[in-house]
């Protein structure tokens, strides 16, 4: 394709798509869910590899300065999502997480019970919130409501409300600032989940007085797959909570092997076990693309791109129904339609190249990462979306089946 | 040095170091605590960061079949601690599978509330059962014995004995298939830590009956730093157990986007978020070296290697005392001796490339690991040692300082 979409022309953040390995002939729309490869991360974790682990071995903890990499990784991310240094570490899974962060949360509201979230969560966040609840044993209800109606919902038996902000099916953003005012004039505390978020739009947990956040290192953060995830406490919060699984990276001393558990003070007694050194190297080395880009100018390239595709698919496109938010301030930094066999057309779409993802019963998602992405890609993508509509015929029965994993 | 210890010539297992990349000039006897890179592993992660992850990208979970490579890495591990198929998972740390797995043992005990442990464990599993014990707030205890007085504290208010079968400090082994015997004529259940175990010594998790199991990825597995751990579930507690830490990789259908948790049948229930699988990559493809080997040839030359370097000591280097069993069948694959100024000679002993490491008050750790030592490289790191305790004065002050990490 040689055509140049003229959004592309004025593009600020035009160069960045030089920094990741894009494979020929895919148009990526699925950064939301696996970020693509910066191109400098092979050789730095090849580095890490072969001469911190390979030659300095046991000594690279210290020389390499292994054992502050939680720390160090998650500094670089507080200032994309508005978090002072030393309140985000990097460790574990978001799951993990959760159930840190909310048993944390639980522990600072011994005497109320509810613990309230919205069924656009992301169901893993939910799962745990339920283990968390059965583990205790001490009467907490899991409440899960619309996410229209969270507002209306927190009430003074709420303990926490936790939510993710942004829907991993829709897109729809929550009111953070708004809906964490509302927790703490209720008494409540809020725990925001960043999955979405992080690296995606602006966001600014300090100034929306969140307590607790998580959130997901190898979506919009490029990471790599399964990468650390993350986790934020407030300031004025981490010296009166600790973590349930107490583990020995959390302790003021492990190197003092002492058999009795003393938190140290600070972010780090979220983290439970040895650091992932690889696994962190990459989402380390992964942080570096953001270094100099403004979230603003991506945000605005992010909506700039979501609103081309919806005019785009829209014209070209009729029988798909938008299922994100019309108003691009409700949105995230992706957008789904509906459509009876999307499934099986997302399959006919990644095998030409444009890879999106689908999630039952029948979204399909597009994700639009304005660092690697370009307007024009847009244009293309949605002109192979629109041929695969007009040659095929979508009620065939082979396109009813649904396959699990996508 | 050009020196040939005789040994060496009917060694077995020789032709292995050239599968590792040891350091120009290092004598590396710290493999019980950082496993040396495999020659092969960066060759192998460059191809998962830049074909797996930069080319098939969010396709890779299927085509490489990503989802399965803590099931795949578990199944090669399972062979060298003697699990059968389909009942070891490669996930989380050490730490965090401590969590679970006792929590789960403690599920199968509701009536008892005792965790019997010892003061020869690795802290982390202390300090993991005393944090899971305070938010249950059911009452249990956590009781520390010492590690001989084990077997005489199992009464039948245990609820679960959790030991580590070979003592971090000293090598001490515990009698794995005794203490399971005992633990279960008293109606308590057995978790084993094999952190020091797997991979150094022969391990018969189902020939010893033992319930449930974790281990770590990056000592004698050499998977890397921060490697993911492993955790062991006997089949017939597999169904009975969930874990406490619900994330989506143990719901039955993950893609299925439930809002309830389900737990799938088998291993995969303990295992919580997305895979890491960079980190889970370095570890499988660490797991080549083992596949033609025999534990029983390891564990013949351990024992070798470390009588050779007792002996060796106590010849050449008066006044330090050993600290490990002096039975080689009660002892791992380390050898600790006691000297009061063992910080500072091992400083001495590193900067003269002869890396092993400290555990506070005195104790000076060498790990064996056979498929990278030679009994050469043990007479020539015995000879830097007793130079080193000859040239230097150890009542020195600068000699007193202690360093927190080690």
């Amino acid at each position: 394709m040689t055509s140049q979409h003229p959004a592309d022309l004025t593009d600020v953040l035009a160069s960045k798509k030089d920094a990741f390995q894009i494979p020929e002939g895919i148009t990526y729309l699925d950064g939301n869910s696996l970020g693509v490869l910066p191109k400098h991360v092979p050789a730095r974790l090849g580095q890490v590899i072969t001469e911190e682990w390979g030659t300095s071995l046991i000594r690279a903890w210290n020389t390499h300065s292994w054992i502050d990499l939680p720390a160090r990784t998650g500094d670089r991310i507080a200032r994309l999502i508005g978090a002072h240094k030393g309140t985000v570490v990097a460790c574990d899974s978001t799951s993990v997480n959760v159930f840190k962060v909310l048993s944390a949360a639980l522990s600072l509201r011994p005497g109320r019970k509810v613990i309230l979230s919205d069924n656009g969560n992301f169901p893993t966040d939910l799962y745990v919130a339920s283990g968390l609840k059965d583990l205790l044993g001490r009467g907490h209800e899991l409440k899960i409501v619309d996410p229209e109606t969270v507002r209306d919902a927190i009430t003074d038996d709420v303990a926490v409300m936790m939510l993710t902000e942004v829907d991993y099916r829709t897109g729809r953003v929550h009111d953070m600032a708004g809906l964490t005012e509302a927790a703490h004039q209720a008494g409540a505390l809020a725990i925001w989940d960043l999955a979405h978020s992080a690296g995606a739009i602006p966001v600014d947990l300090a100034g929306a007085k969140a307590d607790f956040a998580v959130g997901c290192g190898y979506k919009y953060l490029n990471g790599g797959p399964g990468a650390p995830a993350f986790l934020y406490v407030a300031p004025e919060h981490q010296d009166k909570v600790t973590s349930p699984l107490t583990g020995w990276m959390g302790h003021e001393a492990p190197f003092a092997f002492d058999l009795d558990y003393r938190p140290v003070t600070g972010i780090a007694r979220m983290t439970v076990g040895t650091p992932a050194i690889l696994a962190l190297s990459s989402l380390h080395a992964a942080l570096d693309v953001f270094e100099d880009v403004d979230m603003a100018d991506i945000r605005a390239k992010s909506v700039s791109l979501s609103e081309l595709f919806i005019a785009e698919v829209e014209s070209k496109c009729p029988g798909l129904e938008l299922a994100s938010p019309r108003d691009p301030a409700a949105r995230g930094s992706q957008v789904s339609f509906r459509f009876a066999e999307g499934y099986a057309v997302m399959q006919a779409l990644i095998s030409r190249g444009v890879i999106g993802d689908f999630r039952a019963p029948d979204v399909m998602r597009f994700g639009f990462t304005p660092l690697y992405l370009s307007h024009q890609d847009v244009v293309d993508a949605v002109d192979i979306l629109r041929d695969i509509l007009q040659t095929e015929s979508w009620n065939r029965p082979e396109f009813k089946t649904r396959a699990k994993v996508t």
